[in-house]
């Protein structure tokens, strides 16, 4: 087999990927889903054409996702999760010491695929009896829910199909409602690059109804144009100013690959190209 | 045209690029030479299959190879750049108070296929008093001239053809020669992601000549993988420890776009990851 992946960017660039093999290929009532296996990036965990993850570079993502929002929070008892169905987020989150993880993730066939052919993802983190899989929409789960988090992570794919939601500022106002006094929330808030309009419209939504919207970065190579964003929303103080000796402290024994305690701030601190194209003053 | 122009960043992966449309082709005494353009990158310069520039993305690559190296040695004047034909290196570098800079590029046609293409790339550096256009072999330029500089910046292609020799212990023993007291080198050192062998030998043969070798990394989006790495060698003290406060002060008025004060540092926090694979304790 010699066919290629081509995971778009943009009306014209997209990263290309060689499918050794195929291992998985099928349709769930969400997406198309498929395992291959590339020789640079190893298994690949493809939904609709687009790389979710790969087992040579899940750490950048799932690490920046978890652990900056996790440390930024003073002491996180109780997270959401939506989305995230490989469970990499889930278990990078649980390295912190939670008293309990829900995840809601609409698509069981995406966690099914994922624990088949990629285990070393979520490793233990489905099994852990911190951990509680709800499957269903997670639009809905915070709109009906009465429970509450320190800290609400949204894992989401592009803004198509049944993420589209995900962005929204309905979904925005029930997440802060969802979190107790402190709580912050996290979203993946795409490519700086040629998803601007999209981290302007998160900056935006999360602004309504946080006082403190914070966007940082980080290099995902397998991620089309590998700069990447993310935003959280605040109810607490600025993430951004957590001392690095605070990170090292609460991530020592993590055995991280990708973000160190002075990287957290630097994430943070946005190239200028980026940081005039949001509005921020430099 | 409806033709994508694949560049390759390993045996099974690629950055791909539609050609809107190809302004140039051509086949100078070392390379073939393209200019293209594409919707999300604009203009950009494409040598034997690989891109070396792009009107979007440009600033990423010249200022991390021009100002880090140029801040970090207290007071450059005289500077020598080899290779870099398409002038944003040596543009970024006559922001800073050089008296002299010498540019020694193998290919006379990449110059000016730059200039009649992507003039806002060099700009007005050409024709700055200060240029000195060599154009010639950078490996013959430091093994048999007598001129020294306070800062070399090395940019040259991937080591395939001319550029092989730019990646030896010969010439990074000749660089040596040719830099004044206090003086260092900087290279641009590959993707440690896919090129890891040969960063791993850029280090060890700067190491031979140089008391301080120090890696630091940048997100080119047009680079395959987008994570890209360049390395100084210095006769001086450590680079990584120029204070912010330097870096601003010398760096005040230049419109960045890409670097930061506090950025600067960041750059030379490699990722764990990134760390343990070059022998580097975290």
């Amino acid at each position: 087999m010699s066919e290629w992946l081509h995971d778009a960017g943009g009306a014209g660039f997209a990263h290309a990927y060689l499918i050794e093999e195929e291992l998985y290929r099928g349709r769930s009532a969400f997406q198309e889903i498929r395992v291959i296996v590339n020789p640079d990036f190893g298994r690949m965990l493809v939904l609709d054409d687009a790389v979710q993850t790969s087992e040579r570079d899940e750490f950048v993502y799932h690490e920046m996702l978890a652990h900056v929002p996790l440390v930024a929070h003073p002491a996180p008892r109780r997270l959401l999760i939506i989305g995230g169905g490989d469970g990499g987020l889930l278990e990078e989150a649980l390295k912190h010491p939670l008293a309990e993880a829900v995840m809601v993730e609409i698509d069981r066939e995406v966690v099914e695929v994922t624990r088949r052919f990629l285990p070393q993802i979520p490793g233990g983190a489905f099994d852990d009896p911190r951990t509680r899989l709800v499957i269903g929409d997670g639009i809905r789960y915070v709109s009906a829910s009465a429970e509450t988090f320190d800290v609400i992570l949204v894992d989401s794919t592009d803004p198509k199909g049944p993420a589209v939601g995900l962005f929204s500022e309905a979904f925005y106002a029930d997440v802060r409602r969802r979190l107790r006094p402190g709580g912050l929330a996290a979203v993946q808030s795409g490519s700086p690059l040629y998803q601007l309009e999209l981290l302007r419209a998160v900056r935006a939504g999360l602004g309504k109804v946080f006082p403190v919207v914070s966007t940082y970065l980080a290099t995902v190579p397998t991620y089309p144009g590998a700069l990447w964003s993310f935003t959280i929303g605040a109810t607490g103080g600025d993430p951004a100013q957590t001392p690095a000796e605070e990170v090292a402290r609460r991530t020592a024994g993590f055995d991280l690959q990708y973000l160190t305690p002075a990287g957290f701030r630097a994430a943070f601190d946005l190239p200028p190209f980026l940081a005039r194209d949001l509005g921020i003053a430099g």
